[in-house]
């Protein structure tokens, strides 16, 4: 069974690497992978090199990512993909194409196999951001391209369903993230501390990522600076991970770069390796910012999450998820709450995690290799 | 108000063309028109002429359209345009942007818009076409990036509420197509016979439109050649369309080449005026063949339609339409019935359309003038 | 040592596929090609069937062509081929690339390639069509981008030296059409006659192939039909090949449509294999046209062309070519000549061909076979 | 008379910014700007709002740049273009385009120009760039597919007609840079060090302009060391300028942002404005680095220039240049040069530039003026 996957951005691949990893060794596949977008950005840190390490078929570089933060960027760089992917379509003849999620990617190649009547396997549909605005558009018209969906939750499944998908096209599987947390080799604080080189051996700190909000543009620099200053005045120690690439992430990066320039307490990691990550994570107070992070990865790791601002609101979230706003009074508060709020913190360490039993991965190849490859797959009927 | 149209395709061009001539007469709008796709291309036409005549600023011509037949082709001509809709979108920043119906420019045209926060009116959503396939999801995604829903009947305003969109940026106004035809000035058979070149004075004819049933490619030349002999054994001229640029395409225009080299009582018609086809119709016995025509414009001009296989069955339809399939003896009786039976033929004149009254320009015109443009337009709420 | 060879059009594949052949055989090379242009056009037949039967890997397929015989066509799709040359040569990382001729592949291929350090050898520079003003740009522009001449002739490795390149890049290695003619096998005007569908057993015969002047596209219409006109009052058969895709073929293709629709000595054939057309010239008794195949081809196999209006002209030449203009007594003169003037036609039979003597391929293998693959080869001088 | 001008650099912008005004004034020109490349890129801050504020009207923005320093980036950027300026020129239908230099755009904009038989002013053609490999094809392909050509010196003239362009399409007229700057306001040390936010007032400073070397992007890092190096251990400030868009400008950004954090006698400047930027060197000790601008602009204001490493060797130069390679010894001699032998400061003030008198845009504009807008200028003869 041929299966090219298309990846655009690292976290969506660290998201399904599990499951590649399992394809790439099983005999049953003929995987190979198509890396685009982001991944192939030098703003973007040029993340293809830890795709390359896993030694999977490189089936296509494909170099499309504009360089501009204008919102035109977007769906330039999207446009510029799909005579791309239809080349490599075309010459590859895969069985199956996998994609994920609600950028870009998502519906260039979803689209452009319909197009060409190759059936795909699209993961994250039925999902809704709330203000996600134009990634919920695609996200929902990824899945009219789709031939079959792989969702976390039931109730991504019931979205589909409105939608009008055919119910046999639909499989509520976990989130494959846990599978990659659950299993990932436990690491010391003293080794970790040397490995990113800054010293958390004995001390507090809190994990900090903030992606732009693209309907709030222009407030993108108040916001960080609202958060970091929180940070400093609770004299607690910081690691920042830099924004993903939607319009107003310059405006974060350039606050980051000043204030890690003048305060010793806090500390930008790029482009760490996910052993290094997911670890840095177990060992950590709390996340903070509005990384979907906090919601899908911390509660298995039984790790605090203070999620600022309107981005992920109204998802579903297990207990380990303080939601609060852009205001210094808030954020001081949460950041107390989670270093010594015992009762809270016990309620994080004993709840399950809504997102899945770290099974996603198994269940996944078992539906793949019982599919049937045929003309009913391809023709898709509306169920209204 | 600034408004933008983009047309790609002569068939979608005419639905719409008394919409666009209202709004370019009316100094309350700033129209200009997108010319692409289909209306550019050699082999189907150039019919950019019949815009040009129209007088609209014309905003920018976008040569899109590859020279191939193979299914690849309509998803990198779609990737051809993106980048060059963004261009012309942020050059004219206008206030709305008008696309139409369920082919590459609903998706491509929509998608670049919302991704550059510029509202979206789409017309014809919520229709669902059997064995539809590619165009229906491309139908329902364009429906998913735009802002703006003018839909045909009630029951595609049910579908786009099912599809998550909210209530209040549906609005049902029949369709366009029937002010078009109802207002069309009346012509002699002589005159018409005079500028087709082709007599017709005293005789009855059918109007022959079969379009390529793009799930059914191999199966064109015989489906074209049935109808064809079906048509010459019932003694009756032909007046014969070419069919839209679908895969399959080829086979149908040899077909019909063969035929009418051979035969005196068919002939061909390309790219004829819309006053030369609407009196066509007007006259005919018939329209035969599987154009949408026969839905959605013959029964306002009384006139029977004999759709042959699968492309428009299940769409909602007057009593003028008779469904059959690929055999000549069905074919024969449809022609038979259409030419003698009175009951039939009565009930066909007496009947009321489906698809409007003719007021539909008026209705749209009204609500875009009403319409608030401001950031709640550009930001959709899914409505589960 | 990897080498691939990019193709735009049949022309151009006819005059180099000995030598692809040639290269697929040998275990020195690892040889591929990539299909593109006209040769995946329904327009100019898909000649990419051709290809298919050779059995070469076809590393990529690259639909580019757009539907317009506009001007902008040509460019529009000269620039949709880059990105995917690119995605291309990045993934396969050839040593050496290969292209020929004047046309868009010419310059889109070796600009490409240049510009990510990959050599290009170019077949045919160095040469000057009169009046070809852009293809004569496209022509040397590709060689300042390209690192391996390969020359028909001693003049045109002048031109090249002209121009800056240096010398030790430069091969004068004749024509490689003529490798190609001089193997075909031979076949009797008998099964000719069968294989194409038209009678010339015992008759005499002209082919006629008269591709568009560009800078004249107005008036191919009347350039036809004067042609078509004078050969049908020479009472002499004519067989037709269609023109290539420069703008004015549409009007070309017209003319010859009407007239083999009303006249019995006029047939076209479309795309015929080499095997066959080179037997119709070695029976014919003269090319008809401004084809370049009458001053590249016709001479090795001791044939007349009769060459009419401004293409072609200026270029060197063989005792065999009659250059005449589009007037009728000029052309029924030259026809005349061709079919009766003894003392002509010997010397037409006893002339050397200007353009080799069919040993290029050998001479173009043994130098790939030598060249030093390094930086050397990359880095040009400029010889002033 | 219709002009559009095409610009996708700051470097070539401001070389012809002083010609486009003068243009934009004058009546008898109806003058647009057509914007792109890295104009438009945030990596190299966004420059279009140096032109928005000249108050051109701007035809279009085309964003074609993209994100990575891979070598395949900028064939790739080049490729995106084409179809984007087709629809461009397609709309204006200008009656003559402007492009100058030898980067992407030069090839680009001339090749689709030409094809759609649009005539190209190109400027600075005929230099020839020591180790400029890709540049150089570039700048003569370019030349190849224009019409009209404007170059610097009379030896760039005599290449161009080497290359087989006719004598009376090509304008020796200097460089129109020289204009910019002689007529450029003098400021005040005082108000230029407020302006900057870096005290020069009272000391010697250099100004440091390094861009890479794309044959020796290995290099890159240890290139840029040893000059600031040397500059930092001569002790005199430097003023300290972004590289170009080349492959193996992240290596000197790199080590620019290292040096400057630590020592406080680098600053460094991005995208200051011409009059800052010009009376900055008018005050300046010397130019360092490899900048044209020490070859070009610097003659004109007395100014020495150390210019170091392979670029620019052997191009036309005054007096004020210093040839020396990338060795601390030998760029801190040339610094004591530069800051304390007299008798070269005298000749270096007395000296002529060989680059022009600041009579550049008169020469043009007249020119432009007289030229015949007729099928002559299109249609190029070979001179060989």
């Amino acid at each position: 069974m041929k299966i090219i996957a298309v990846t655009g951005a690292r976290s969506e691949f660290d998201l399904l690497s599990t499951l590649y990893d399992k394809m790439y060794e099983d005999d049953f596949f003929d995987f190979s992978i198509v890396v685009t977008g982001a991944h192939l950005s030098d703003t973007f840190g040029k993340t293809v090199k830890n795709i390359e390490t896993k030694g999977y078929r490189i089936a296509d570089r494909i170099y499309n990512l504009v360089d501009t933060s204008e919102k035109i960027g977007r769906v330039i760089s999207l446009g510029n993909q799909i005579s791309s992917f239809a080349q490599t379509f075309d010459r590859e003849q895969p069985d199956l194409i996998i994609v994920a999620g609600d950028r870009e990617e998502a519906i260039s190649v979803s689209m452009t196999a319909a197009y060409m009547d190759i059936p795909v396997a699209h993961f994250f549909g039925g999902d809704i951001a709330k203000d996600g605005n134009i990634d919920n558009s695609t996200r929902y018209a990824a899945s009219k391209y789709s031939h079959l969906h792989f969702v976390t939750l039931e109730q991504h499944k019931e979205t589909l369903m409105k939608l009008g998908e055919e119910e046999d096209r639909i499989y509520v599987v976990g989130n494959p993230a846990i599978d990659n947390i659950v299993s990932t080799p436990t690491m010391s604080r003293k080794i970790l501390s040397k490995n990113i080189g800054f010293d958390i051996e004995n001390e507090d700190y809190l994990v900090l990522i903030k992606h732009p909000i693209i309907t709030e543009t222009k407030d993108q620099r108040r916001q960080m600076e609202v958060i970091l200053d929180s940070i400093i005045e609770s004299n607690i120690k910081c690691l920042i991970n830099y924004p993903n690439s939607d319009a107003g992430n310059r405006e974060i990066i350039d606050v980051i770069d000043e204030y890690t320039a003048k305060s010793e307490s806090l500390f930008v990691f790029k482009n760490l390796d996910r052993l290094n990550y997911v670890n840095l994570l177990r060992n950590a107070t709390s996340l903070i910012g509005n990384s979907s992070s906090g919601l899908l990865e911390a509660p298995s790791l039984g790790l605090p999450a203070i999620n600022i601002g309107s981005r992920q609101r109204g998802r579903i979230h297990g207990n380990n998820v303080l939601f609060i706003d852009h205001e210094k009074a808030e954020i001081k508060d949460a950041i107390n709450k989670v270093r010594s709020d015992k009762k809270f913190l016990e309620l994080v360490k004993n709840s399950d995690s809504p997102y899945g039993n770290g099974k996603t991965t198994e269940k996944v190849v078992k539906i793949f290799k019982e599919v049937k490859l045929d003309d009913n797959l391809i023709y898709k009927n509306i169920t209204y």
